[in-house]
C-alpha cells in the first residue's frame, strides 16, 4: 500500500481507457496522424433534465496543458507488451498541441450541440478522450441537478452537505464546486473551501449532541464556543424538545449579547415539525432565529415541503444532490466529425451525427428570454443576432485567454439560467419541456451528403 | 489554476465536513476527548440489493495512518475564523491514535451489522467520519453492482469500461478495483492496471473505424498492428457486413498463423444481431473467434440477452456498473455507540442503533453455504460455530496485521458470494430476499435499557 490510489497531475494522463493507446499505436503505425476534429455532446438528455449547465472546462483545460508520459507510466506499458517501441517514444514526448474551442462553464446547453471542439493531430485528439469525457460527464450531471435543487428552493439557500456520498473523493471536490456554480451558497466540503474560495457551512451532528450528558448541556457549550455562529440541531431526542432547548440557549445567549443563529431539523414530518417549531421560536420572542431544513432532500422534495407550508430558510441537501440520484450519468460522447480524408458522420442505429467543424449561436429575445440555438458549420457565415457560443480556448497547444474565475462562471450560470425560457425551468420536466435548436441548412445539407455518400462507400465493400 | 483540485495524500485531512471540525473544536474546550466508539453501517439495503460487498478498508487504512494537518491546512482553517487557537495546536500533532476493527474487503454484510468499529479519543474518532463514509459508500455501492453484473453472466467474462461515465477520477479508479473483486476480469482503466495490478482490456472505437477509408482497410490496419489480440468492433455502419469484413480479416490471420480473437458488437438488437454474426463466423470456419457485446449493459439486460437466446462470451459494462445506476448510492452511516459516560442510541424518528462495541457472527451449514449472522456485544461469550467477521486491524494507531493482496480480496469475495443463500443471489430483489441478522438476546436487552434511560433523561428537563 504505497498511496490510495488516487489520480493526479503526474499520473493523469494514463486515466485513459487501454483502446485509446491501442488505435493510437496504431495512427502511428499507419501514419495516420494528420489532424482530425472530435465534437464533444450529449445525445439526449437524462430524464428529468430539461436543460444541461456545462462544468468541466477548467479541469480540461488544465488536463490538456500539462498532460504527459512519465518514465514511470511508459514502464507500465511497455510491461503490457502491446505497443511498438516507436509509440512509446512518441508517448515520452507526448505533449498536446491541438486547438481547443469550448462553451464558458456556467453555459447552458442541449443535446447535439458540441460544448467543446478539438482539432489536433489525431493521436492527440484520440487519446484525451476518456479523460474529457470521465470530466465533463461529472461536472455537467452535478450542475445541472444542483441547478433543479436551487430554482425547487425558490431563492432559499441551498448548501451542499454530500460529500459522504459522493462517489470518492474527486467526486465530492467537483460536487461542491459544481453545486456552487449552480448557485449553492456553499459546501460543507472544507478541502473544497480551500481550493475553490467556496464558502464553507456547517452546523452539528446528533453524534455532539449525545456527547453531552443531556441536549441542553450540549447546546450550551456549542453557544459558549460559537456564539455569533450557532446553529442546533434540535431533532436528535424530540424535535419540539429540542427547540425549547434551543430557546432556553436563545436566551442565554441574548442576555451575553449574541444572537442564537438557527435551528436545523435532519428528520421526522419535516412540515409540520417545522410550522411547531417556528411557532414555539416565534412565541419565546425569536422570529429571527432561522430554520434549516436536511434529511434526504432534493427537488421534489424541497417543492412539496415549501407548497405542503413547511417553514424554512434553508436547506442543506446531501445524497440525492451530490450523487444526481434520479439521473446518475449524463451519455455525453466524443466523436470525430472531420479528418483529413473529409468530414464523418456515424451511422450506427440510431446514432447520426452532425459531421464538421461547428459553432453553436444563441439567440434571445427583446427581454433577455432564450428563443432558440442554431448549430452551424464552423465556415458558414454567422447568422445575424445570435451569439456564438463556443469560444477559441488553446491554440496549437498554448492558452489563448485567461480562464474565468469561478465568481465569473457563477455569475454566468446564473444569468443562463435566468434566461432560460419559463417551462425549462420547472423542475417536473414533462413532453413539452423541448428548447428549440435548430440545424442551419447548409449543416443539414452537408450531412446528408456525408450520409449518403458513407453508405454508398460501405456496400461497395 | 494551480492543479484540478485534487484529493492526496498531503491534503486529505481537509475532506472532511466542516462540522466535524467545530465539534471537534468544542469537544476539546470542554475536555470531551476521552475515548469513544463509533460503527460504521448501513441502515436498510438500497432498492434492487440482496446483499452488500465490502470495499473500502484498504484506503481508510491508509488514511487513518497518514492523515496529518499540514501548515498549509492549518493556515487556511485558521483564516476561517471559527477555530481555538488551542485546537489548530492540537490539529498541527494531531495523529490517529485509535482501535479499528473491520470486516476484511470482500466480505459479504447486510444491514446494521458494524463493518468497521473506530475506539479512539472522542476528536479522533469523530474528524475521520466524511472520509471513511466517503470512502466505504463508494466503495461498498460499485462492489456490490458489479458483483451483481458477473452472476448475471452466469460465468461469461464481465469487464470495466465505465471510466468516461464514472464520477470523476477518483470513482474511476474505485469503481476498477471494486468491479474488480466483485469478480470482473478486467477494466479498460490503464491507470488502474497500473496502481492496483488488475487486468487492462480494450478493443476499438468507431473513431478508428472511421478514421481509414473503410471498415475494412481499419479492420485489416488494427490486425497487422496487434496480430495475437484484435477484437473488431463491427457496428459502426453495418454489423453484419461488419461481420463479414471480420471474416476477410480472419482468414488472412489465418493465412499468416495468427487467430482472430473476437469482434464486439455495441448497438442494436443484440440478441438477433450476436446470433446471427455467430452464424456468420461459424460458417465461415471461425467458431473459436468471440463475440464481445456492450452498449448501455447491466444486469437486467444481460439476464434478458441471455434468456433470449444472445450468443456471447463476454460483456464490457461501463455506465451502469461504474455509475450503480439503478441504486446510485448507499445510505452508509458512523454513529457514536459508546463513551466515557456509558452506552449510547439514537432515537431520532424511524433510527433506532445498536449501543456498545459489537462483534458481527456468520454460520454456515454443512456445505458452506451462510445461514444467519447474530450481531452481539464485543464482550459477550461468543456464540458457538460462528465466524468473527470483525478484525483488529489498527491499535492505538499502528496496523496489526499486514493487509491482504488484492488477489486475497477478491478470492475471499468469490467465496463470499458463492456462500450466498440462493435466493440471495438471484438480480431479482422480491420481498423475499432477505438474510437471517440476529440480534443476541444480551445486546437487544443492553439495547432496551439504554433506549429507556435516554428518552426517560431527555425528559427530565
Amino acid at each position: 500500500m504505497t498511496d490510495a490510489g488516487w489520480v493526479t497531475s503526474d499520473n493523469m494522463a494514463l486515466l485513459v481507457d487501454l483502446y485509446e493507446l491501442t488505435m493510437a499505436d496504431s495512427y502511428l503505425r499507419h501514419g495516420l496522424n494528420q489532424r482530425a476534429t472530435f465534437d464533444l455532446f450529449v445525445r439526449h438528455l437524462p430524464r428529468n433534465r430539461a436543460f444541461l449547465l456545462n462544468v468541466g472546462l477548467e479541469q480540461v483545460v488544465y488536463y490538456l496543458l500539462h498532460m504527459r508520459f512519465t518514465d514511470d507510466a511508459i514502464a507500465y506499458l511497455r510491461s503490457l507488451r502491446r505497443f511498438s517501441d516507436a509509440f512509446l517514444a512518441y508517448l515520452r514526448d507526448f505533449r498536446f498541441r491541438g486547438d481547443v474551442w469550448a462553451m464558458p462553464e456556467g453555459t447552458v446547453f442541449f443535446p447535439n450541440e458540441p460544448v467543446l471542439r478539438i482539432t489536433a493531430p489525431r493521436i492527440e485528439a484520440q487519446i484525451v478522450e476518456t479523460f474529457l469525457l470521465n470530466t465533463y460527464n461529472a461536472g455537467v450531471m452535478y450542475a445541472s441537478k444542483a441547478a433543479r435543487v436551487v430554482l425547487a428552493a425558490q431563492g432559499r439557500g441551498v448548501a451542499d452537505f454530500s460529500p459522504r456520498r459522493d462517489h470518492g473523493t474527486d467526486a465530492a471536490m467537483k460536487v461542491a464546486r459544481a453545486a456552487y456554480i449552480a448557485g449553492c451558497v456553499g459546501t460543507s466540503n472544507v478541502l473544497a473551501g480551500k481550493v475553490y474560495g467556496i464558502p464553507v457551512i456547517g452546523t452539528m451532528a446528533h453524534s455532539y449532541v449525545m456527547s453531552f450528558p443531556t441536549e441542553l448541556d450540549a447546546f450550551r457549550a456549542y453557544a459558549a464556543d460559537f456564539p455569533d455562529n450557532a446553529v442546533l440541531l434540535i431533532d436528535t431526542y424530540d424535535t419540539l424538545q429540542g427547540a425549547r432547548h434551543a430557546v432556553v440557549v436563545a436566551r442565554e445567549l441574548q442576555e451575553r449579547g449574541y444572537q442564537l443563529r438557527g435551528v436545523r431539523l435532519d428528520s421526522g414530518d419535516l412540515v409540520r415539525l417545522s410550522r411547531e417549531v417556528r411557532r414555539i421560536l416565534d412565541e419565546a420572542g425569536f422570529p429571527e432565529v432561522q430554520i434549516f431544513l436536511s434529511g434526504d432532500l432534493n427537488e421534489y422534495r424541497i417543492r412539496d415541503l415549501l407548497a405542503a407550508g413547511a417553514v424554512a430558510d434553508a436547506f442543506g441537501v446531501g445524497t440525492q444532490l451530490g450523487t444526481s440520484a434520479d439521473a446518475p450519468y449524463i451519455n455525453g460522447v466524443y466523436k470525430i466529425v472531420e479528418d483529413e480524408l473529409g468530414l464523418k458522420v456515424k451511422l450506427s442505429t440510431g446514432k447520426v451525427s452532425l459531421p464538421g467543424r461547428k459553432q453553436v449561436y444563441r439567440f434571445y429575445d427583446g427581454q433577455g428570454r432564450m428563443t432558440h440555438d442554431i448549430i452551424a458549420l464552423h465556415d458558414e457565415p454567422a447568422p445575424p443576432g445570435g451569439e456564438p457560443l463556443l469560444q477559441e480556448v488553446i491554440r496549437d497547444g498554448e492558452p489563448v485567454v485567461p480562464l474565468p474565475s469561478l465568481a465569473e462562471i457563477r455569475q454566468r450560470a446564473q444569468e443562463q439560467i435566468a434566461a432560460l425560457p419559463e417551462h425549462l425551468r420547472s423542475i417536473d420536466v414533462g413532453p413539452d419541456a423541448v428548447y428549440d435548436v435548430r440545424i442551419s441548412r447548409q449543416l443539414q445539407a452537408t450531412q446528408a451528403q456525408v450520409a449518403s455518400q458513407a453508405l454508398a462507400l460501405e456496400h461497395q465493400v
